[in-house]
C-alpha cells in the first residue's frame, strides 16, 4: 500500500507532540481582538478551534483507535460532532489559557496511551468503518489526527489574518494567507 | 483611515514577539521527512520559509521602517528578495536548530529596535513608496510584517500536511489544508 510506505508512527508522533505548545506558543496572552475574532457569520474564533481540538482528543482519536482494535470493521465510529464546541456553554467562559491546558494535557493522555497499546506494523492495516467514508485503516485515523492538528494550525493563522485584512493596505495582494478562502468540506 | 482605526502597535507586536517561539514549537527536532520537504517542483520546504523569514529580519521590515521615517516617499524601498534564501549556500547545510535560533535573535533585536523608535499615532500614518505598490503608509508596513508571518505559517502548515496526502486514504476530503494549493503572488 502506497499509503503504508509513507506513514510511520514515530513521525505522526511527532507532529502531534508538537501541536500544544505550538498553539500555547501562537495564542498564550495575546489580546482578545485577536482570540475572539473569526472570519465572520459561522466561522470559527480561536476559542472555538481549541474547544473543537479539545472535544477531538475526549472523543473522536483514541476511541476511534480501540474500536478498530476492538471491533474492526464490526462496529462504525460514532460521528464526530465537528460543532459541540459551539454549544458547550462551558467553554464561552473559559480563558484561552485554561482551553491551551486542557488540550496540552489531553493529549499528553492521548498520546501515553497510544504508546501504551504498542503498535506493530501488521496493526497499522487493521481496518474500521468510518459512519460516511466507510473502511479505514488505522494507519490512516492516526495520519489523519496529525493533519487535522495542521488544518486547526492553517485555519488559524488565516483567522488571525483576516483581522489586518484591511490594515495591510495594498500588500494585500503579496499575502497568500489572505487570499485563502478556507477549505473545509461543509 | 479605516485600516487605522483597526491597527494597533501593540496588538501587532504581540503577533511578531510570538512567531519566533510558534515556529520553534513546531519544528524543532522534528524528523528530516517533515523539514526537507516540499510541495513539489519549486515549492519550499520548512527549511526554505525559515530562510526567507531570516533574510526578511535582515534586509526587508526594519530597513523599510527607517526608510519611512528618514525618507518618507523620496525614497523607494529596496526591492525584496523572496528567493534570496535559495541561492545562499549557507543555509543549506545549516540545522534548523541554527535557523530558529537566528530568526528569533533577528526578531528579538528588531523589536527591540521598533520600540526603541517610540513611535507615537501620528507616526503610523508616515507614507513611503514601495517600488512596485506605489504610496503605503509605516501602519500599513507593520500590518504586513505581522501578516507575512502568519502567511508562512499557514504555508508550513500546509507543506507538513502534504506529505500525508495519501497516507490520510478518504479523510483527504474532510480536511481543509490539503485543499489549500497556495495562494502566493507569482
Amino acid at each position: 500500500m502506497a499509503s503504508l510506505t509513507k506513514f510511520s508512527l514515530a513521525e505522526a508522533n511527532a507532529v502531534l507532540a508538537r501541536t500544544p505548545a505550538t498553539l500555547n506558543a501562537l495564542l498564550r496572552g495575546l489580546p482578545d481582538i485577536w482570540l475572539r475574532c473569526n472570519e465572520g457569520t459561522d466561522t470559527w474564533s480561536a476559542f472555538d478551534i481549541m474547544g473543537h481540538l479539545i472535544f477531538g482528543e475526549r472523543t473522536d482519536w483514541m476511541p476511534r483507535v480501540r474500536i478498530i482494535l476492538e471491533n474492526g470493521e464490526a462496529r462504525p465510529f460514532d460521528p464526530f460532532d465537528r460543532f459541540a464546541q459551539l454549544t458547550q456553554s462551558q467553554d464561552k467562559s473559559m480563558e484561552i489559557e485554561q482551553l491551551l491546558d486542557d488540550f496540552a494535557r489531553l493529549r499528553k493522555d492521548n498520546l501515553a496511551g497510544l504508546q501504551a497499546l504498542n503498535l506493530q506494523q501488521e496493526d497499522l492495516i487493521r481496518r474500521g468503518r468510518h459512519p460516511a467514508l466507510g473502511a479505514v485503516t488505522l494507519s490512516e485515523l492516526l495520519a489523519t489526527w496529525a493533519v487535522h492538528d495542521l488544518t486547526h494550525v492553517h485555519q488559524l493563522s488565516r483567522v488571525l489574518a483576516h483581522q489586518y485584512r484591511d490594515a495591510v493596505g495594498p500588500w494585500n495582494a503579496y499575502l497568500g494567507v489572505l487570499q485563502c478562502t478556507g477549505h473545509s468540506a461543509a
